[in-house]
């Protein structure tokens, strides 16, 4: 009989050899597998629960005897009385090697367990928090050897947690001294531990405490704020919320914003101080929401756009709006959430926002890399995060370029004639029958299309209201492959198109889409104006992935990705119809929902993530669209549905679109379009 | 002729060849010479201003010919011409090296200079400061480079400065950008840079900046708060100014401020803001003193004891008002100025409070340490700061021993009755003639003794007020000379000291210093209570030190330093004819002044003093009075004037003591005493 024995762990496969009576939970450690622990093995937390496989293993090469581990010791008999040991169960840190066996350690005893994420497109998430609460037993001071009670707190945090270098504010340390004494030397200590291995003290409790923490991921955008919360230990999301940008009264889009910063003395200020409270007053409602204290939000990741981040910052914008497009700074950022006055969450909470890739690509394009990756791709991925601008990653593991593209606020509905955003009574989906040019529709709210019965009376409460943005995509690309627009973007007549859906309005012409005038609704119609509209912002977008492909030097991608909110609902047929993306297998085209926010979820739950996406985004090649001739070129050329001269083979393998003209020499829209052109 | 010469660099003696061209400043740092340049070389600032000297160096084996450096060029004619180059001066960025040559590096060009200090015993003041402008040429922004102002600023400061690792609040970056463009990209960076090579960004001005930076060096005392303000170039002090502790309205000494915070819920709180604000006040006022913005003050060093320690950090001392008198910290802290609420001087301010050694022996004490360096000390050198509170500190190269002794207020003029605080009019000086039993004093702003012709007019305007601290150890020690008083304390009736000027006073006598009531004054004596006060005060102060002794397994020290603002005044003679200090050769005790003071203006002046203190309170033994039993004996031995049993022989080799004893057996207050002890 030998005096130690084989651990094995599962799922690693780790294994080694250890002194019998070596602890599970230490047998662990000195293996590096993943198994958690918040009060350092003295049979408190629980945390380490492991489950001892008895019996053969042949494929590990060992035979586990019942008496491979000590017998149940008072500890686990107590904790198993009070709360309930899981059948087949043991605490690592109780349970002692007496012989060879194999430790399943289970999901919920890993710190470092991977979150699947319902999408199946997206990668999961390993949680590496940066915020985590350790359980600590303290020397009592001793007037023989004097030493603050912080440096004794310290020196525990280093003996029983290797941690150095700890921190805390004089506000904590002002806490330190009662608590100490109320726990009776024994404590649990929250730390924010970064990756670059600053150390700070969060909150710290008497005794061992049990409660949990949670951050906030928050995509700022423009237009919406959008937050989850998460719980810190496995990622869960217990509530996503969201609110309207309160700046949107100092000016629809950036730009704007801008301007009202450069004409306004303080308008900065004004912006800052509205999106900050907006900030607090969302962390309120999605704690409420998530049933949780909101003094438990302990951290908060931001992504946004530039411009948005110089705001949350309390940077004046103005550079941003004028070459070179200077930011304040682009590198990640570590600070107290209360530099940026978000006092309705922890006192000691912090934030991290994403680095900023340049001047017009912000920590959200950072966040979608972040979420999709591309600098991991095999092949060659087009990201675009559509919304006001357009944000356009390409690349693959040899090389990722950046751009941003001046979309305008068109794909969201805006500056559409009967546009709106995407809320209940807007119209979402479109088809229109090539033969009839009739349309059938489907609305925000409702499961049924336009021609199902049941269809008025399941709309009545909401009516139909206008057209969002993802309906705007489908009609226009409907109304192309129906023929009853041209490539040039024309609308043709009721004559040219033989439907009386075609209406005159001016010089040109507009469809009705749907007629609610009878009962007192809108009349919604796609005008000639909605599709020039279209067409400045889908040649933008073209425009800016087309300079990207220069760049890289390949004329087709491997595949693409939709990411935004928006990108979530555009229907790859009709974008490719469009001509919004460059040709590629329709299959090809995946979305990646709210990218953006998922690249805050990740940097939420995972420093790593945070070190990962600093290194890649410096690897990221920018490309500014605003000074590159090309861009021009590429635009004017993509102002055609789909294009003037790009093919679609993939596309064409799918659609026929109809070869129709409505140009009339010398005379309507399309034709001064044309000379101009 | 070669292509390289001999650059000889005084008062230094680095030397080393150079290919000629190279200009003098490359060449100084290069050899590690101590070069001053804030412009880095630009020919902007003119801090690198050398000395070249020609002719034969026999010392050096040189000779330096004529042509030795360059012709003045461009930049030091028009240098020359606007601001005027002294004679013989040379800028060391321009003059470059064409020949053997031997440079002088004047003072005012020397970084690191020392600042010679008055006090002979005192150790000179290394500049090393951690707050020091920086001027750099930052790259502009490059939409094919995009990076943030703040990471070109950051390469700027690391390429021209080999400084890493800025930090910069987002309240600084709001300000980088407007800063960067007026100044065309060249800016002054205002850098604190300490000891444990945290660098942080404190102001940035537009181009080069001429203004000078200042620190507060803040004696945060119970009853004062005294403070230098510091020139952070030269370490000279501008203005000295000092006000009442605010804090004296809780409580007159330390352990009633602490009761106070016990028994008043948010007392701690009170006191915490009462000190904050007086602070502010006192910065302001000194600011004005100095003739400066207090916006240019940008440190502020604080050494205090553990209890204001606590009470400025905001950190409820209620732990220090009993055992084991635990530390909330006891490290070093260097944090913003604002964490303390001083508003009042630079928004970016750092402050640095100095170490505690211990719950009784604060950061005070590591002042004095770090003033009078006992831990670099051949002989053994007793320490005493005195005040409400004694340090006091033994040892030397090899061990160096804490303790803090509780004398209480009386030699501050607390609890004396005719005691009062150091001010015009108190009696500081007093000499009794052995003979007639007759005083004659001196008062605070008065040069004339009492018996000299027109004291009476030239104190007409002060009057004579009270007995002033000093005054009070002189009274009490020219009494015991004189016979007035015996060893065991007691005062002589009339009729046993033959003098009228000892008045009964109930069952005991008091002694006339001064009867001023014929024109209206007080009358002023000096009673059996107060000889009592003085002898409480002055055997724990000898306990102390004794026990500090008997830990060292000492019988006699070296030296004696006196120290505090007090101990400037206390006349080393009388100290030890009362048995303050233990016996030693009366040239060896000298006074330190405001010792606690000047290591406040050292640690401000110089980070590496920083780094000194911070290791060596680490050394430094603390031992405790409050439990050691062996200090209540030697309290008790002490309480015979000058000591009971110890011999005191160099003490007599100067003063021979009055061998009386008014005791008379079973009556008066002696024989009541004698049987309590």
């Amino acid at each position: 009989m030998t005096d130690d024995a084989l651990v094995i762990f599962t799922p690693s496969g780790k294994r080694g050899r250890f002194p019998l009576g070596t602890p599970v939970l230490t047998a662990a450690r000195q293996l590096g597998v993943d198994l958690d622990s918040v009060c350092g093995g003295r049979g408190i937390c629980s945390k380490c629960q492991i489950t001892p496989g008895y019996g053969e293993f042949p494929k590990h090469g060992v035979t586990v005897t019942e008496a491979a581990l000590s017998e149940w010791n008072e500890v686990e008999a107590r904790y198993d009385r009070i709360r309930g040991l899981k059948e087949g169960r043991r605490l690592g840190c109780q349970a002692k090697v007496m012989g060879d066996v194999v430790i399943d350690v289970p999901p919920e005893s890993q710190v470092h367990r991977q979150v699947i994420r319902k999408s199946a497109t997206a990668r999961a998430i390993t949680m590496h928090p940066a915020t985590h609460a350790y359980y600590v037993e303290v020397a009592e001071p001793d007037m023989h050897e004097p030493s603050g009670d912080f440096q004794r707190l310290c020196v525990a945090l280093k003996d029983q947690w290797q941690i150095e270098g700890v921190e805390a504010d004089p506000a904590l340390l002002r806490r330190l001294q009662p608590i100490l004494r109320k726990g009776e030397w024994k404590v649990t200590v929250i730390l924010y531990k970064d990756h670059h291995d600053k150390v700070r003290i969060i909150d710290i409790h008497p005794g061992f405490w049990e409660g949990r923490l949670y951050g906030l991921a928050i995509d700022l955008g423009s237009t919406t704020i959008a937050a989850h919360l998460c719980d810190l230990r496995n990622g869960n999301v217990l509530a996503s919320s969201g609110l309207m940008n309160p700046q949107i009264r100092f000016g629809e889009d950036l730009m704007s914003r801008v301007s009202y910063a450069m004409m306004n003395p303080g308008g900065d200020r004004e912006m800052t101080n509205a999106v900050r409270s907006a900030i607090n007053e969302l962390a309120l409602a999605i704690a409420t929401e998530g049933g949780i204290d909101p003094m438990l939000i302990v951290e908060t990741v931001f992504v946004c756009n530039p411009v948005m981040h110089h705001l949350l910052l309390g940077i004046d914008p103005v550079e941003l709006g004028q070459a070179p497009f200077a930011l304040a700074t682009s590198e990640s950022l570590s600070i107290p959430a209360r530099d940026l006055d978000l006092l309705s969450i922890h006192e000691n909470a912090r934030v991290y926002i994403l680095p900023c890739i340049a001047g017009h690509v912000g920590a959200d394009c950072a966040a979608v890399a972040l979420s999709e990756e591309p600098y991991t791709s095999e092949d060659i991925a087009l990201i675009v995060d559509v919304g006001t601008n357009a944000e356009i990653l390409l690349g693959n593991k040899d090389r990722v370029l950046a751009c941003s593209s001046p979309t305008g606020p068109a794909f969201e509905g805006a500056q559409i004639s009967s546009g709106q955003r995407a809320a209940p009574g807007a119209i979402e989906r479109v088809e229109i029958d090539a033969e009839t040019k009739e349309p059938r529709f489907r609305v925000i709210g409702c499961d049924l299309w336009s021609d199902d019965p049941g269809f008025a009376a399941a709309t009545a409460q909401t009516g139909i209201t206008g057209i969002c943005g993802s309906g705007i995509i489908e009609v226009v690309a409907e109304m192309r492959m129906a023929g009853l627009v041209d490539p040039s973007g024309l609308i043709g007549s009721a004559e040219q198109t033989g439907t009386a859906r075609s209406v005159p309005q001016g010089r040109t012409h507009a469809y009705v889409l749907h007629d609610g005038t009878a009962e007192g609704g809108p009349l919604i119609t796609v005008t000639q104006g909605d599709i020039r509209a279209i067409q400045l912002a889908k040649s933008a977008l073209y425009a800016g992935a087309r300079l990207l492909m220069d760049e890289l030097g390949i004329e087709t991608v491997d595949r693409v990705v939709l990411a935004g909110a928006f990108g979530a609902h555009i229907s790859p047929k009709h974008a490719m119809v469009l001509g919004m993306i460059p040709d590629c297998p329709l299959d090809k085209v995946t979305s990646a929902g709210n990218a953006a926010g998922t690249g805050a979820r990740i940097a939420l739950c995972d420093t790593s993530a945070r070190a990962a996406i600093e290194r890649e985004v410096g690897n990221i090649h920018k490309v500014e669209t605003a000074i590159e001739p090309r861009f021009q070129e590429h635009f004017v050329a993509a102002n055609a549905i789909p294009h003037a001269t790009a093919p679609f083979p993939e596309l064409g393998k799918i659609v026929t679109l109809p070869d129709v003209s409505f140009n009339t020499a010398g005379g309507g829209e399309g034709g001064r379009r044309r000379r101009r052109g």
